[in-house]
């Protein structure tokens, strides 16, 4: 039987490329993702015609049991899961205090913080009585620091990155890795960062940072730590590390 | 007319020490808590009977628009707030991630995340318009790391952190002060620590931190920091700064 | 006898400001610098002016023996010494790595972090028999991230914070107050950024950061925030603060 | 012509293993330390018996040129380097800052720190011209938090933190890779961890966590994550990750 990867928010930047990688060394990727099934139905023909196997998921994670469902149904129907990836993003663009309504800044905290809680209490229980498995979470900037007009997705984030630190330190002991990883930069990625701009500016800011198609995230690279991560041997485990292209600034530094 | 400074959170503790001291210097003390009106009496009572003035109001912050009407009453009723002092906590002790409800999760975030931000979008704006204010945070260690069984503390306190760094990013060039007050310790509290530890263990730990009661942190000492920060002139403020006794170790240390 | 502040660094900015501050409060003032005899000799007469009393030492701190004679002479002829000011910079603008000479960066270490050891080396010990004593330290945004160009300062810095921990780890149990205050932003100073600028520069930048002079850092108000965390009561000790004018932005916010 | 990699402080444990790894992946290995010559060529031999390359050099670092001259013959000699491994250690143990002398605080900033700068003024340049280059540098927790009795090896390890800092601000963007390995935890090593406990306390540690040894940091393990971050592509660069055996305590943690 198969390895499981379970990808939460699988569209076509970080979450379905990390699913394909891991397909591609074997697992199978179980990719869950809101909405867009043309697009979820072409990540599992992609992994399919590559050789691996895939099953896709149209999930609301914000739904009460929808995340309790999938998690529960993968176990059942698929297979023990072996590595999640939870990459909800909760980033609503930027909002003054005034603009960033209660429920604005409640989603933030539903996605982005909550929806993580559900899938470790979901998940980390199983993994634990298999003394085995791993949990990695993509971060932002936000989990780290607060900018002007981040209200909802600073304190989202920011709830993310301990929640991570309680998971790891009751569990690392336990033989599950839960990893934190900083994404500290602009993806390249259309489902996210290309509509947030809209496809014209996305296409200004690809050609903005080079040629070399470098001066971006480029998932397919991400997705290479993303793996190696969760194939460390649980005698040198990292928690947290930051990812960011070599022509960005780290969020630390000013010019 | 008096200033008004207004303590949300205001138990035997922090937060009413803080506001007698605020009384002390000539505020009007506006004391709001969930429950114990005999206690919060009392806190008026030596107020009034110090020479200053204050009113006392029992509130359930986590109802539905609560914080709102306290804010918006003694603004009405009382006078400009100057100083909101944000004192809620939200440990309930360590629980494993199995032990740990949605609901315990989740009314974390509402007292220690959503609640602030909640003060936040009902006071600043009216602060922002006077050109003045000053919003003062206790926090508490969990906002900078997450230790096993902390999950809701730890997520909540998080949030919170992160929520005061965009509130000061926003706020501080409009002349509103947003400080974060980091708690690295045991407070001398019969109303929290004391009900935590139930009084004879409590009794026991007064003992065992020396004669000098200066062994956990004493309210009235820390009171007059909080006065200090929220009196820095703004050429020179004060975003972040820790509180612990002097025989504590601080979080980030080891034995 | 009065109670003696040791200020190690005593330009006309922070450090001189802030003896002045103490002075009034009563203790008794010794400024050190390294050069400008002029300067210093106006610094203890405008302290003793205001009816207040000083002493100004000409002092290379980066001199073989001349902190510890310094401190030795202090305690023995003028009284012990309750609280000191470290606070010399080594900042010397940016420079590429190739532009960083192995000198400058070990003139950066010893001025900037081994000169901090060579105080506590000097003065703690006699603090800790007394069971009590400051050790108040001016560090910059240079101590917790480091910008291209600042190869020697961000090191020197980044030591000295650390150092900070170690000896407030060590000596706040016995009595001794470590304090790590992080200036970040730029101060209205003469001496220092005044001289780094150039007067015209200055000037300009003053006038841009707006008429009520409360755009950079004023020395007479920081001296305030210095003088309550000396006399913080030890059941409430701060460890480390920031310090920014508020129209500044934070070092990790970014616009 | 073989890629080469060069790691200075190529002891038994991390530094030697990893040059191991390097060296089975194609690359030439250079591996200096300063004594047992005997160990050195144990470890060459290793890498030529198992099909690789390397060259070993009994190197002084703390000595004036020894590191400069060590680089400028590696590249006129051997080829360009690709990668180098700085793996200088300077932990001394516990010492009070009373039995701290100034000569033990300088090594600890010449071993930790200045070496650091040197090696980086040597190799950067060259990496920059080529447009290419990974430095990695292994560090400790006492880089983030000092610890009582760590007074030369947390300044000089924080020194270290920042300094890396600024050189990836400075050369990232040139296309040159500055990683910091924050290796928070005992490492199963007979030169450094070994000789520290002596023989008998090291097995008795060894014991002590585990029959898998998995509850040390293992260096066959760990060279996988250098590895790693070595070859990660530019558009997703790490900077900082941390390194710890499932079994330990993060340093942010306390039970």
């Amino acid at each position: 039987m198969k390895k499981v990867c379970l990808v939460i928010g699988a569209g076509a930047g970080i979450g379905g490329t990390v699913g394909k990688r891991f397909a591609a060394d074997g697992y199978h990727a179980v990719l869950a993702r809101r909405s867009d099934e043309a697009g979820l139905q072409r990540l599992v023909t992609d992994i399919e015609d590559a050789g691996g196997s895939a099953t896709g998921c149209l999930v609301n994670a914000i739904e009460e049991g929808a995340i309790e469902d999938l998690v529960a149904n993968t176990e059942a129907n698929i297979g023990p899961i072996e590595v999640v990836l939870f990459n909800l993003g909760a980033q609503i663009g930027n909002r003054s205090l005034e603009d960033t309504s209660y429920k604005a800044f409640e989603t933030g905290w539903r996605l982005a913080t909550f929806a993580l809680f559900r899938v470790a209490s979901s998940v980390l229980p199983a993994m634990e009585t298999r003394g085995r498995g791993t949990l990695l979470v993509t971060s932002a900037t936000a989990a780290v620091r607060g900018n002007e007009g981040q209200h909802s997705h600073a304190a989202a984030m920011g709830g993310r990155r301990m929640l991570c630190q309680t998971l790891n330190a009751e569990y690392a002991p336990r033989g599950v890795h839960v990893a934190h990883i900083l994404i500290d930069g602009a993806v390249d990625a259309p489902d996210t960062l290309g509509k947030m701009l809209g496809p014209e500016n996305f296409a200004k800011l690809r050609a903005a940072r080079g040629e070399a198609h470098d001066g971006l995230l480029v998932p397919e690279h991400m997705a290479e730590t993303y793996f190696h991560i969760a194939h460390q041997h649980r005698s040198a485990w990292t928690h947290e590390l930051d990812l960011r292209a070599h022509s960005d600034l780290a969020w630390w530094n000013h010019r």
